[in-house]
């Protein structure tokens, strides 16, 4: 049998996904997004058809791949009749048993990345996590996973979560630190683009030293003149005074041990 | 003439510069640090004299540069007889003012990099930033950072300050965010490896990318359940609870309007 899937939703994470094991030469053979333009959209680059009725869900897919929000999930899922066939979410917080009621075969497939419109990451390099309640559910998901990725763990639904709040901070929470940083910067007049090598050697340094050795700043150095500095400057000008005051905090609390 | 210089201080950043100002052509004739240690080893690599003893500091140099910790440089400078020779100092935060009771020749030559040790950063794409009271001076230093850099501007000590206080939040706060998320996986038993892709895209994808624009995760959805259940876990299993909330707090104040 000649495995086919259908794709519940049809953004970001879901376009990288499907174009993936489409590239490992499976079928996808619909895609469900509430938005006509993006499941259209997505549905063209994989040669398949698209609905925008969860109603209209084909029955005939052999693994149904849920790429919702997250608070998106019971008002779609409900009405689709999945006649006990595998189906899969991939979200980082959301337990297994969320698709209990929806059908006996269940898993998660979950890819511990972030992903954006019109930038395309390398599938292969993705930490892949799975999970499921059924032996054989978990071995076929196993198999998916490691055709796309190189790095593929089981992973249950405590430790998923684990894995997305770090992530929520290596990430989501990084990335608004980038846009404070564009804050402060645009307060003098200074180009954004200036900060790019260091953005980047920040990152890459954690690629080879544990970020815990890699620590450098006023906090790491328990400079108080330049703290000082820094806060009266942010409490003057800004609304990121706390933030700074609180972190700087944490980081002095760690080191001076 | 031909310029020599002189270093006061061998860390991470005296030690970069230093070299990439040996590369250039020009002669380090002599280098300061209070550590045995570091004034050997970069003396080794720059084929020059070291001292421990700052009275011992060469009278000969043609610049000075001045690469301690802020904190050490009403010590170390006061002891030393400058002649008025040029005396430029590479501190984010410290104003040009503060080197001005030690010769009527001074400037600052800015690095906007993160330095560490044994991590090769590729000089020619850090930022310089550089300022002096002094015509001459300025020119001379905008002569000798453009040989270095590919990217040099001039900023007086205010915008230097902002450049600085960005670089906080971008480099230093990034990286505890990090070690935030290693603590996270280690009290999962999950190895920090699997974070390093999601690191490595997310600093990439604001090369490109406007880093307001590039926010995902849960805050910037609104995603209460899955905020909550990430606040309980942090709160029962950590002391980042509070690091959470209000910077969750900070991105869906942004992101509502």
């Amino acid at each position: 049998m000649s495995l086919n899937f259908c794709f519940i939703g049809a953004g970001n994470l879901a376009t990288q996904l499907s174009q993936a094991l489409k590239n490992k030469g499976y079928e996808i053979n619909q895609v469900y997004s509430r938005s006509e333009k993006s499941g259209k959209k997505l549905a063209e680059t994989l040669s398949t058809r698209f609905v925008t009725s969860a109603k209209e869900i084909t029955k005939d897919a052999g693994i149904y791949f849920v790429a919702l929000k997250d608070s998106a999930f019971e008002e779609v899922l409900s009405q689709i009749d999945f006649d006990n066939k595998l189906v899969v979410h991939c979200s980082g917080s959301l337990p297994l048993s969320v698709l209990r009621s929806y059908s006996e075969n269940t898993g998660v497939l979950y890819p511990l990345q972030t992903f954006s419109k019109d930038r395309k990451v390398e599938f292969r390099k993705i930490p892949l996590f799975v999970e499921s309640g059924n032996e054989s559910n978990l071995k076929l998901l196993l198999k998916i996973a490691g055709e796309i990725s190189d790095s593929v763990s089981v992973a249950d639904s405590e430790k998923r979560k684990m894995l997305h709040i770090s992530a929520v901070f290596a990430c989501n929470f990084v990335n608004y630190f980038y846009t404070i940083a564009s804050d402060i910067l645009k307060s003098g007049n200074i180009q954004f683009e200036v900060l790019k090598p260091l953005i980047l050697e920040t990152a890459l340094k954690v690629q080879e030293i544990e970020p815990e050795k890699a620590q450098t700043g006023p906090a790491v150095r328990f400079d108080k003149n330049i703290i000082d500095s820094h806060l009266k400057f942010l409490d003057e000008n800004s609304e990121y005074g706390q933030l700074y005051r609180l972190i700087s905090k944490h980081i002095f609390e760690r080191y001076k041990k």
